[in-house]
Order: structure tokens, then C-alpha cells, then sequence
């Protein structure tokens, strides 16, 4: 897969240089391009902004940078895949589009900054528009790496299979506490049934904790969860306040 | 303002070091310390991490490293403000919760990573978990970043004010279309009424579409939106099919 990143901060993806991303890029298994925007610009001052048409505060950035850069690396490379653009008014981000996203060859993410990005990109130059959430942030660049990570570990190869599967939002729930060494930590332990050694017990207790929790933080997320029989009647323990988990 | 980071990755936050965030430090209005968790480590391969108790993938975080962090730089400076886990079970962040973190006099952020942090920590040490969202990323760091960069921002001096108040969200909708120059690009012109010179006929239009937009695009928002009786009007016309605005 290749990760086309369009910026006129190409120097605050050194976060991709690191832990499992890094690794990733270096055994093969996606390809990163941070693109300087600015190296499209149509003037000597490197400048890709201008006053907005109708006055008001800010600068908006201009369109033909965009459209010769996407052009640009188009021509590099013929892989294809949707051109994204990382705007508070787009597609919530969720694991389910983590997912999508992986299964493509390609994506292209354009960074605006939240004064505002010329509306001919949005509307000519862009495929997808995609928001991390409702909070607005200076610029494009975080929701970038946002979604390059979240895209990345879910490549192939990137991690071991089963930290993929066994992992928060993947079935639905939360996941459970875990604990490790020391066995006990200014007086705080480490629950009993965790040393005891009894795969089943520690499997239902964890099975157990994971509802819980998403009956406490995150009950929304219980409708759409898959559930076994057998969990739904913890859950309806759980509910009716008859609670066995703590 | 302080804004502690506590991560296995001090390297990331070279993010940090750009546009808006860096000039907000060099303005002094905030100051942001990152601290390395290693340097907590109580063995000589200052590793922070150990195998679950009761099996499983993955590693987890021991907790003493994150309490001597803690405590170490909540001796350095006095200033009192929440611990914060970024973990994806955690309250989902919002620009309310921005603002809410924006009006603190310290906040510390602690960057889990996704295998797991040791419940002790979450129970003992947290105050509150925030989430970015519904996905997965490989760690704390870069919702780290997002939220620096989304409370930031707020803080008194570092955006001109009509620039903080003129923006998604802040009243409840989208935003305008923006246009810049030039009036027209590869036969893509530039909305007239944006080059009349009108201001009221001007900011009538932006109502409209920052209306048609949030309609098209995020219905949800206009339930809690203010809006005043001729945004009403509009907004009932457009809903009915009466459009006017496009």
C-alpha cells in the first residue's frame, strides 16, 4: 500500500519515524510520501494562501497547489485510491473505515488548515472528506497521522494476529483491565482469579469485565456488539443490577 | 498554562515543534513539557513493560514507572490539573471538553499503548480517560497531540479572537464554502455574490450554506445548534425541498 501525505508541515510526520510504523515502512509493507505542498506553489515567496473572496477573518489556501501536487504523484506512481481530505465537516473516523481504507492500494490525504481550503479542492480534486471527530484542531496534519496509524497496524504483516483481533471496538466492547508485575503495588493486587492459573475462569472473568465496563463507559456501543448467549445473560445480570463482576 | 506528556516516544512530539503550537510556547502561553517514561524504568534496560498476568497477546505497562512520573514532575511545579489516560474506552473527545481543559492551569497526559496499561494505573493514578474516537491507534501519542493542539489553540493570545469564534462547531454548524483567488481556475469560478461586495447579501449566503452543509452533511448537529428565527426559516425551506440555497 502507498500513503500519500500532502502538508505544508512535512516536518511534523517525524512521528511516523517511529515504533511500529517505522517498522512497517521498512519491511515493506506500505510506502509513506510526505509531500511539501509548498513545492507546488506558483510564486517565488513559496506562499499557498490568499484572502478569502468575501472577506472575513483567516486565509484560505489555494486550489492549484493541490490539484498539481495530486497530479503529480499520480504521474509517479499508477496505483490508485481515493483522494481524502481531512476537514471537520467530513466522515466521522471510525474502525470501520480504518478497515476499508486498508483494503485499498492507495489513499491520498490532503492536510487543510481550518481557516479554510479553497472550495474547488472539496468539490472538483477530493473523493472523500473525512473528520477525526467533533473538535476542531490548526490543521489537517494529526488527523493525518491519526489515520496513516490506524490504517498501517491494520496491514498484513504489521502486527501479530492476534493483538488485531483481540482488541477494543474489533467485537463491539471495551476492552478488559490487565494487569502485570508486580503482583502487588503499594498495596494494590492484582485480582486473585488472574494467578490462579484457570484458563476458563480467566477467560469468562475477562469475558465478564469487558461487558461491565462497556455497560459503564460506553453503553451505546452494547447494541451493536456481537454477543454470545452466554454473555447476554451476564449482560442481563449486569443490568438488572444482580452484578457478579465486582 | 502546562501541559505535561508522559510516552515511551519523546521522538513524536517533534509535531509539536510547528506552526501555531510552536509560536504559543515561544509567546509563553503555555508551556509544554514531554517526559520520557523510560527514565522511570527500575532496571538498567529501562524496559516499562511486562507480560499479563492471566496470559494473553501482547505486553502491558507496569504502573510504577507512570507513578514516579507523576509524582517526579508534580513536585517540579505546583500547579494542580487532571491526569489524563488516553485510552479507547475513555470519554470521547469533544470541543467541549477542549474548552473545558483549555480553562485548566495544568493538565498531564499519559500515553498508554493499546496492548495495555496496568489497571492500577487507570483505578489509582487517572482522574479522567479520554478517547479520540472509535478506532484503534498504535498508542496514546498522537490523541496526545490532538488534544494539545485542540486545547492550545483556545488559550488567551495564541488565535485572533475572531478566528476562534468564526469556526466549525463553535456555534453548533459546519462552515462556509471558502474561495480564494483566483476568481477562476480551469473553469471553475468563484460564487458571484462572494465578488459583489455586498456584505449583507455576503454573509446571508455563508448563513445559507453553512445551513445546507451541516443539513447534507451532519443532521445531527442541528438539533443542538443555536440558530436564530430567519436561520430557523431557512433551515425549515431547505428540509421541506424549497431550496434556495444552491
Amino acid at each position: 500500500m502507498r500513503i500519500d501525505i500532502i502538508t505544508i508541515f512535512p516536518g511534523m510526520f517525524a512521528s511516523l519515524q517511529e515504533s511500529i510504523i517505522r517498522r512497517a515502512v521498512e519491511a515493506g509493507h506500505v510506502q509513506i510520501e510526505i509531500t511539501d505542498l509548498r513545492a507546488y506553489a506558483n510564486n517565488k515567496h513559496r506562499s499557498v494562501d490568499d484572502y478569502p473572496y468575501g472577506g472575513g477573518p483567516g486565509m484560505v489556501m489555494q486550489p492549484e497547489p493541490f490539484f498539481l501536487a495530486v497530479e503529480h504523484l499520480q504521474k509517479q506512481d499508477e496505483r490508485q485510491g481515493p483522494v481524502i481530505l481531512l476537514t471537520p465537516g467530513g466522515e466521522t473516523f471510525t474502525q470501520k473505515k480504518a478497515r476499508e481504507l486498508a483494503s485499498r492500494e492507495r489513499i491520498t490525504l490532503l492536510c487543510g488548515h481550518y481557516e479554510g481550503i479553497d472550495e474547488r479542492v472539496r468539490e472538483t480534486l477530493v473523493d472523500e472528506e473525512i473528520s477525526l471527530g467533533d473538535f476542531v484542531l490548526t490543521g489537517g496534519e494529526i488527523p493525518a497521522m491519526a489515520i496513516t496509524d490506524a490504517v498501517v497496524r491494520l496491514l498484513p504483516g504489521v502486527l501479530p494476529e492476534e493483538s488485531v483481533t483481540d482488541e477494543s471496538f474489533t467485537d463491539g466492547l471495551l476492552e478488559y483491565p490487565q494487569y502485570t508485575r508486580p503482583a502487588e503495588f503499594r498495596g494494590l493486587k492484582v485480582p486473585e482469579v488472574l494467578l490462579s492459573g484457570n484458563h476458563e475462569k480467566i477467560r469468562l472473568w475477562r469475558r465478564q469485565q469487558s461487558l461491565l465496563r462497556t455497560l459503564a463507559c460506553r453503553p451505546d456501543l452494547l447494541a451493536q456488539a456481537r454477543l454470545s448467549p452466554e454473555e447476554k445473560r451476564m449482560l442481563d445480570k449486569m443490568s438488572t443490577g444482580n452484578d457478579e463482576g465486582s
